[in-house]
């Protein structure tokens, strides 16, 4: 590796660490000349390693991101198939809930991305789905649910109610409706 | 009506006209200087107006919020409660889709409001209640839904799909999901 390159390597990894400080504090949308400042850098640098908000976004999330899909495969293992995707869900709100920012990043179009190969979403819904398919061919999740369906409820609720003051039960009880839907009691 | 008034209400509708231009076009990020500096007024001025980005937003979409109290009362006429609540919540869906920004200001915790008089979203949910609460009554919607919960699934089905080239197909589905709930082809 030339000088230049650990260079540049370090300074991603420097901007990473004050981008992913920024976005904890103020979520997806921090400024990225407030971040290109405290990391002692030009705006120019910024957009050098990270040419869009959306890259920068991924990178932050990308180790929740990496975790959130190994737990889906951990859970194929689970022998309930409906409990483990339930399980899955369960564990994507409480992430987006914890990581302001995530959602936001989430609910970006997969197909609008322009560089597909980094992007997020589409990873974590070919993880999810694993564990849809299985679902539904055990007949315990109706064959005509698509992982897009099931990641716009989830990412919808965490944005909904991530400025509550208890956002995680606001957001439990937004997602019991959404499983048990709109019934009545005898259904 | 003094002078000094009316020059006061005159600024107040300017700001707002310019607001409403700027969030149809930003959302509810739009930038208050932006604001400001078109509207030709100092940002103090804004402020004394509108003392909160939230009071800002509330204003530009309070027209939008009466109309679907309006149609709430209206569709206490229809027969079929389950029907007139499902209907109002799919409205309440499209308004928020077509208007970039209204979901973000309902996602605003109505409890946590300083000015609960001139808020929106409890508004809104008193107007859907009495819906919910007539399909309770006829045992067409569980007992223990809250219109909260269904408020917040809407308006997360709406800020997760704003920015899909094809929001309202990705939000009718979701919706339906929500509706129909995540079981079995027999349920």
């Amino acid at each position: 590796m030339t000088g230049q390159r650990s260079d540049a390597r370090r300074n991603r990894t420097h901007i990473l660490a004050v981008a992913e400080a920024e976005v904890a504090a103020r979520g997806a949308q921090a400024s990225l000349e407030q971040i290109a400042r405290v990391a002692g850098v030009g705006s120019a640098t910024v957009r050098r390693h990270f040419p869009t908000r959306k890259a920068l976004l991924e990178a932050v999330f990308q180790q929740r991101v990496h975790d959130l899909c190994e737990r889906a495969h951990a859970l194929r293992a689970e022998p309930d198939s409906r409990a483990a995707l339930l399980e899955w869900l369960r564990e994507l709100l409480a992430y987006s809930l914890a990581a302001r920012g995530l959602a936001d990043v989430l609910s970006y179009e997969p197909l609008r991305d322009e560089a597909a190969d980094s992007s997020c979403a589409p990873a974590l819904a070919a993880a999810g789905d694993l564990l849809l398919r299985r679902a539904v061919e055990d007949r315990t999740v109706r064959a005509d649910t698509t992982i897009d369906d099931l990641l716009v409820l989830v990412i919808g609720i965490a944005l909904a109610t991530e400025d509550y003051t208890d956002p995680a039960t606001r957001a439990d009880r937004a997602f019991r409706l959404a499983v048990a839907g709109l019934g009545t009691d005898g259904s």
